[in-house]
């Protein structure tokens, strides 16, 4: 049998054959499923795993904060819809060999990022495997008027961040690598639903950096069917990237176009309207024909790459 | 640290310690999450994992039963609640070596039960990791007047099943033994969606089979702050299974009580109600005092065991 393709390959490929009743707003492909809720408001519903050596390493990471993070990342996928996350259920695999106390402390995270975020954790399952697995699945409200694709940008938009990115890489590598440095952006990120909450309504397309940027780039490319052109020098980093680029010997602007879990937010937005967020301006979205490009000085070179779970 | 404790304990401590807003009509300890809605209905939320080596092994069981059972296990925790499913999200761990034909076939007994409960598949995702894992979260609606509790025992209800058990546990152990059989019980197990849809209005408490008799009779007691005496020789056993117990020299209501992933339905109903409802009668509630016994003949034991995932 062949080997399995990339994550999204295989996604759009079971896309085409899914098909959904006509009261279902949105399906598969963007960072939520939109549902039918009331007259003012759509129902948000998404699912997020994390796996034992491929999303955490238990020696690099203490229960809290892994509590924290799975919560986390599943409110920055309601943020990414300009959303208000409500619920959570909480499914975990355990090793046999787990004790009474990581789960206690792992439920302790998880329970102060949902008393930050006014979540209700009303329910989930607990089975036994052989490795660590957090299945969070979270539900959120979005008024319809606000609602956000990652389909809706339009060609003259402007390419905006919401924070400086790679630190995540950045501290997973310095980790793995055994060197000093600050280890919280990869431990401990923050969503950013105090972003969307309040610049949201101005936004066309909009998705979290759950994957590394270019990925991310490409999802609203393909979504929104255009182009875009990102200015390679005005990626955010902090000085911490730029720092720990030289140490590791890598481009600091790989950890961001490549790395992942930096959960800040990605948006387009009308040139007039960019002034008013206090985001980064990284690039403009063009035609669809031009391609995905990444402008250095005066080169211009194809974006590729991006964070895939199965190729990577 | 010490020995993780059994699932139940662990989810009886964690509820005593997670609070839920009042806008909750019921959080952690039944089949479902039951969240606000509309006038008329509430939502239901529910999430189950199925895990290789822990739920299935992949020698015995094809792709497309599989992706097959992973949806009618959740379309059984939506009965257990009196509710119709609506939406599916579908999160896969895939080990490296998966085939796209391995996971086209999933999706494939997946989308074949979405059809047949005209449920709409909306998202998920997948993931890397070393062994198969497969977390489904389904949601439903329920009408407010119809939706039943594990609470809801009162002293003098019989207890009823909707049809025989024992049949997931014994197709398990023949396999296990390279013994002939009926494997069907337990590779293409079936939610009652049929019998809770017709009759559910009569039942005053109600649980999906899932863990094996006993355990689920401990539910409904302990939810319900009520006793129950079962009389064993009234546990439906289909004659496969009285076979297999004397193959393999097992007393065959052993596979009932104790066996898991029938996914028959387990009520309790008013006497009077009991002939309007094609179930099989299996005991009584009685007093919480008098605890939860299993009656043999003129003998009475107390009713133990039940398939706990931490403790077996």
């Amino acid at each position: 049998m062949t080997k399995i393709i990339s994550e999204e390959k295989l996604i759009e490929a079971l896309r085409q054959k899914i098909k959904v009743s006509p009261q279902i707003v949105k399906g598969i492909g963007d960072d939520c499923a939109v549902l039918p809720y009331d007259s003012e408001n759509y129902l948000l519903l998404s699912t997020d795993t994390l796996v034992e050596n491929t999303h955490f390493l238990l020696n690099f990471i203490i229960p809290q904060q892994l509590g924290k993070k799975a919560i986390e990342s599943n409110v920055s996928d309601i943020a990414a819809m300009n959303g208000l996350p409500r619920e959570v259920l909480v499914s975990l695999v355990l090793p046999p060999e787990t004790s009474t106390e990581f789960v206690n402390l792992l439920y302790e995270g998880m329970l102060e990022s949902c008393k930050k975020y006014n979540l209700d954790l009303v329910g989930g399952n607990t089975t036994r495997g052989e490795k660590l697995v957090i299945n969070i699945t979270i539900t959120g409200l979005v008024k319809k008027e606000l609602v956000c694709y990652r389909s809706g940008a339009q060609v003259g938009d402007l390419l905006m961040v919401s924070g400086p990115l790679g630190g995540s890489a950045v501290a997973l590598d310095l980790m793995l690598n055994h060197l000093p440095g600050n280890y919280l952006p990869h431990l401990e990120p923050r969503a950013r639903l105090d972003f969307s909450q309040k610049y949201g309504h101005f936004f066309h397309a909009l998705i979290d950096i759950s994957d590394g940027l270019a990925s991310e780039i490409r999802h609203i490319c393909t979504e929104s069917k255009v182009g875009a052109v990102i200015e390679k020098e005005k990626i955010p980093l902090s000085a911490e990237v730029r720092r720990a680029g030289q140490l590791l010997k890598k481009d600091p602007s790989e950890y961001a176009l490549n790395g992942g879990e930096d959960y800040e937010l990605l948006f387009t937005i009308a040139p007039q309207d960019a002034p008013k967020v206090p985001g980064i301006i990284i690039g403009k979205i063009v035609e669809e024909k031009e391609g995905m490009m990444l402008q250095e000085r005066d080169k211009k070179i194809i974006l590729s790459g991006g964070y895939d779970h199965f190729s990577s």
